[in-house]
Order: C-alpha cells, then sequence, then structure tokens
C-alpha cells in the first residue's frame, strides 16, 4: 500500500473517480462488454491501480452496486417527510426516486438492467435494496390503510403484493423515463401516482374492483 | 447431419428436450453458473450432441428466450376474449399470464432475470417480446378510454407510460407470487386488478389523483 501513498490524491477520492467512471461504462456498455482497460482510461488511471484498489472486475461491479444502491435508497428516504398523509408521502417518494433515477441513468442501468441477473454474485447486493424499498413501500401502504379510518383489514399478503407491484412499476417507468425523451421526472412520478393512488385509495375505501362471476369463467 | 438422422428420436423432439432441461438449468443456476454438461445430463443426451443441435451455449440461451417469450405471449393472448369489457379483458390477460408464470417458473426466471442484462445479444429477445405485451396493454387502456365515452384524450405519452407501469408491476408480482408459498396465480391477478384498475378506472372517469400544491413542494 506504500506506492498508493505517494500519488498525490487520496486513496478515497481516486475510488470515487474510479467508481464514477466504471458505473458510466457498466450501465452504457453491460457487465460483460466493459473492460477494465476502459474504465481505468475513464477514470485517468492506470489498469494495475483499479485493480490494487478494487481487486476485481466482480468486485469493482459489487463496489458499483452497493453505491448505487445506498445513493438510492438514501435519496427516497430524504425525499419523503414523515408525518405527512400517506399520499403525500408517496408522492414525495416517487418524485424523489423518478428524479434520482433521470439524473443517474448509468446508476440505473447498473441496479436494474445489470445486476439482478440470479446466480450472480452481485444479485444478492441488489435484492437486499429491494426489499429494503419494497418494506419501505408497505409501511407507507399500511400508514395509508390506518389513516383510511378503517382498520388495516387488508391482509398482509395483498399489502406484500401491492408492494411488490408498485415498486416493480417504478423500476419499469424508470427505465421507460430515461429511454424515452422528454419525459421528467415529475411526468413519471405523476403517472404512477395516478396510476397507484387512486387505485389504492379505492381500496383503501373499500371500493376494490370486482372480478366478473366466477362461474363464468375459464378456470386457471 | 447423418449421425443425427440415426436416432430413433426425430430431432424436433430431441431438441425440445434439451430446450426443457436448458430452461430448467437456466432458470434454477443462473446463465454463468449453467454448465453444458449439466443440460446434457439431464436431458439424457450427450453433450455434443447439444453442440450440433444448438451449437453454443449462448445460443442455447437464446432458443430458450425465444421458446419462453412466445409461450408466454401465445397464453396471453388466448386468455384474452376480444370484444368483452376492457377490464374484463384485463383481468383475462393478467390471469393468464400469472398462471403461465407460475406453471412455468423456471421459463420466467429466464426471461425475467437472467436475459434483460443489456449489452448481451440474447437480451434484445426478450426486448422484442416486452414491446409485444405492453404494445398489447397500451391498447387495451385506449379501449378502456374509449369505453368510458370520452374522447381518449389521455396524451399518448401517458398511456404509454400507464403501459409500462402496467407490465412492470405484473413482472414484479409473478416473482414475487412465484417466490411465495401459497400466493395462487388468481391472487396476483386481483391484487394487481385491485391495485390497476381502479386507479385507471378513475383516470378514465376524469378522477386522477391531483398532486398537492406545486408551490409548496420542494423542487425536483
Amino acid at each position: 500500500m506504500d506506492a498508493v501513498k505517494t500519488k498525490r490524491m487520496p486513496r478515497a477520492v481516486r475510488e470515487q473517480q474510479m467508481l464514477d467512471a466504471a458505473v458510466r461504462t457498466f450501465g452504457q456498455r453491460g457487465y460483460m462488454a466493459a473492460s477494465m482497460d476502459e474504465i481505468a482510461e475513464l477514470a485517468g488511471v492506470s489498469k494495475p491501480l483499479v485493480y490494487l484498489y478494487l481487486n476485481s472486475k466482480e468486485d469493482l461491479f459489487t463496489a458499483c452496486i452497493r453505491r448505487e444502491a445506498a445513493a438510492l435508497t438514501e435519496a427516497v428516504r430524504a425525499g419523503v417527510i414523515p408525518g405527512r398523509p400517506a399520499d403525500r408521502q408517496l408522492w414525495e417518494g416517487l418524485r424523489a426516486f423518478f428524479t434520482h433515477t433521470s439524473r443517474h441513468p448509468d446508476g440505473w442501468a447498473v441496479l436494474h438492467l445489470q445486476a439482478r441477473t440470479h446466480g450472480e454474485p452481485f444479485a444478492a447486493e441488489v435484492a437486499a435494496m429491494r426489499a429494503e424499498i419494497v418494506a419501505f413501500v408497505t409501511e407507507l401502504i399500511l400508514a395509508a390503510a390506518r389513516e383510511a379510518h378503517r382498520d388495516p383489514d387488508l391482509p398482509e399478503r395483498e399489502v406484500a403484493g401491492l408492494a411488490e407491484a408498485l415498486v416493480g412499476a417504478a423500476e419499469s417507468l424508470a427505465a421507460w423515463a430515461n429511454a424515452t425523451p422528454g419525459v421528467t421526472a415529475r411526468q413519471a412520478a405523476a403517472t404512477l401516482m395516478n396510476f397507484a393512488w387512486a387505485g389504492l385509495g379505492n381500496m383503501m375505501d373499500g371500493r376494490p374492483w370486482s372480478p366478473p362471476d366466477a362461474a363464468h369463467e375459464v378456470s386457471g
């Protein structure tokens, strides 16, 4: 590590530069296609220094996922002001989410497109972040049910399913918004809020959509 | 190819057996971790025969994606009876979707978890299937807007965003339902229908969720 101390720039700063370059390269080219040469060049450092700091391509990718996942969850949490009505909190959370993903499209690509491939060691990192966001959304939905002055009589499994649906919808919309010129973070958040809240709102008010008479249906 | 003709089993049948084994192995272990040895053994054939028929691991995976994507879109299309009210069509489509993904969890894992990693050649196959399903859902939403006896005055971009949200929610719920013991296809479909339709229904009726006064908001 003595070699490192002779550099003028502190290690932490250099590491962030390497991670910036790596997120950009992984996000735009994909994990497999991205080369360590490319990342080192973009970071303005030698390839051996990247290996010295981050060990391997796989470890570098894992470090990217950790940093981007932490930044995204932090942005969403910071965007939500506790104690407000549940719909307001959800709106704030969605805006924070879409604002962050639109400002960090490469980071989002790393999390959404690159890292969920299961069987890979880094998939667990993304799964942990996602579980945290789903838990947060589940709390919001339960709070909304309490606010509606009803017993939160939605079964826990139903709430878990709704949270999964909302998070999946947000993931999909973020990828779409980033790929569609002219769609702003606010528009994406408003689309999802309309989709999700008016629907959830009806459910909270005891007005769920009713399936057609089961007797007339094809089984499945 | 003469060597093949001497086999007692027709090539098409053998190929399907190889694909069955490959979908199971890729779906459960992931693309990287899956080995051609394992796939050949599970299919009850020699590894050279797998290469002879399917050429390479990458081509085999692409063939898996094509088959599973075609089966899923076909199942959804077959589940929807044209001419019925839009909510009924959506309900039927969702039930067909969740029924198929619950009966073919490995095929769904191949499509959802393994194949979206961008930068890979096979990602285009999944993107094409997804685009077809999004287009189908977009049509349903437009039909619903027409049925509501209003001009379909939702801007095209809003409808595209709603379709992306719905498809993303369905993808997420399918993965959750397959990972959660006791959640049936019907329950998953009902959860999403409640989430989505009551929300879409409100929008069609001109009762969107209203964002709070913009003047009081943090910009983003």
